[in-house]
């Protein structure tokens, strides 16, 4: 038996991922950036013993069968081919953050999964490396590898599509103020939506015009500029929005309130207070603003109608192992 | 002194019309597809007289000055050039339905104006003419001319962007209900509108795409598909403010009860009742159903948080003379 255990951290996308070039290797059409979310987090501890028949995975306690098993099951298989290993994993994953409170996990789930089960197999893998191997699993997962200010370049081959850090976690002080916002239908999860992107006609405008609003997010986290981060991270997801709800059959994950909040957002920037949103595939709006607004911010984020709740979270570092509990 | 009164409808867009080639001349970018809204009409006198100084414009019985009325003199201007006439005229304009309600009245009133101007100065028009001319106006006051469901040819000069009827009134008996939504904010009008059309990375993709979407549009009219009409009028209005919440600054027109109006309609059209909606620049939805519907749809929205009122409209005939009262 073999064991290794890791931690990861959601992270939040200024600019968005949408749409693959190649579905299977999860080759992204363009590039995106992202922080990590510090104050959230994923433990995974990854057994591979030779005593077992299939591999077993269990998140926050219950054993997940069918779709959730079969993704996790994939990428251990592509670290036994890696280590010339056989033999079968038991995965035991838990979230620190409520779940179905909508934040997406997977991005967390599979980083930590890659780097427990790797280092499990015996591999001493690169972070490029790790953070490819996460893609597989999850595209946005690439990014929550390496820490703080992350740059995820397209590529065009597995060998060249990973993420990196653009900034440590501590250039800039930065909080996601998330407010959940409830929702009465289930969305269309992200592995399922990527294949519809291209049925927009506004996909390929998207992913042209890529390289312009990356170059002015890149720019705008070096710089510390708030102002053309809000602009450009705003733009970025109304454009990614956009792209969803044009897309056949339409994806539509804002809420009434869910418009509320953006609308408040570019009010109170409007008046003065510096803070921007940006929105994934669900109707929780992820409120950015500078750490020392973040107790401003989540105050009008909680007086707002149809906010459930505020979670906050300043920026992360890179996915790591740790030692078990 | 020599006058005429004419009357014309609202349309509503079902292939939306959003940036110009020519902002002077009123040339589109690309063509449109309306309906008339018969029951909601505005009534405008015309009247040239030697004794008068300057052009007036009276408005549902208060003079209207500034850009109201530069508008409206800049339309007589051009019907003077016509007909080698030089006298000021007074021009009292009506509309029978609710100011503030938040329904763009400028195609019912140019529409109006060209024909009762062109007439008092006794020009005799062709219909593509009277087009012509109040497309000069506003641009979508071009399919307030021609009578029941409209194409409005986006052509390359003044000669050749007009309107014309693709099918009569009584083709298909459709109705418009149009659910006023409340609005704090006033919203930017259309002609600054088309201005920031090209500000956004989307535009030149909504554009490219347009002949599609006039076409599948066209095809749904022709052979009343309600199927084929309300997916593709839904994805045209949803790609007009894909492009207005990416221009630079963004332009929002939807509220919070906006997004619960749409999200109904899609719920109700999934459960069997034959509904689409479409929305303008502004918060309001208009919900299309077939006649008979649209008792039911209207009832369920007036149940719809956030929804102030509903008007009904069926589809309408042309901008015609009539006798003074």
């Amino acid at each position: 038996m073999s064991s290794a255990t890791a931690i990861a951290h959601p992270n939040i996308a200024l600019i968005k991922y949408w749409g693959n070039r190649d579905q299977r290797l999860r080759l992204p059409v363009n590039g995106s950036i992202s922080f990590n979310l510090g104050s959230l987090s994923t433990r995974t501890r990854v057994t591979f013993d030779a005593a077992r028949g299939e591999d077993a995975f269990i998140l926050n306690g219950r054993p997940v069968h069918g779709e959730g098993l079969a993704r996790v099951a994939a990428l251990l298989d592509i670290v036994r081919d890696m280590a010339g290993l056989s033999q079968r994993a038991e995965v035991h994953s838990e979230n620190d953050f409520p779940t179905g409170a909508g934040i997406a996990s997977s991005a967390a789930a599979f980083a930590a999964l890659a780097l427990a089960s790797s280092a499990a197999a015996g591999l001493d893998l690169s972070e490029a490396e790790r953070s490819r191997l996460a893609r597989l699993g999850s595209g946005s997962a690439s990014r929550s590898v390496p820490g703080g200010f992350v740059e995820w370049q397209a590529g065009d081959s597995d060998e060249t599509s990973y993420a990196f850090s653009i900034a440590p976690p501590d250039h800039w002080a930065l909080t996601d103020c998330i407010a959940v916002v409830s929702s009465v239908h289930k969305p269309t999860g992200s592995t399922q939506g990527h294949v519809l992107a291209d049925t927009s006609p506004l996909q390929a405008a998207r992913v042209a015009d890529a390289p312009r609003r990356l170059d002015l997010c890149r720019r705008a986290v070096l710089a510390r500029d708030f102002e053309a981060l809000a602009a450009v991270s705003e733009q970025d997801s109304d454009i990614m929005h956009a792209v969803m709800m044009t897309s056949a059959p339409p994806l539509f994950y804002w809420q009434p309130a869910t418009l509320r909040v953006m609308q408040s957002v570019r009010a109170w920037r409007g008046g003065g207070l510096p803070v921007c949103y940006t929105i994934d595939a669900g109707p929780n709006v992820h409120v950015i603003c500078p750490q020392d607004a973040a107790l401003r911010v989540s105050e009008r984020l909680k007086a707002l109608e149809g906010v459930e709740r505020v979670l906050t979270a300043t920026v992360g570092g890179p996915a790591r192992l740790v030692v078990d509990r």
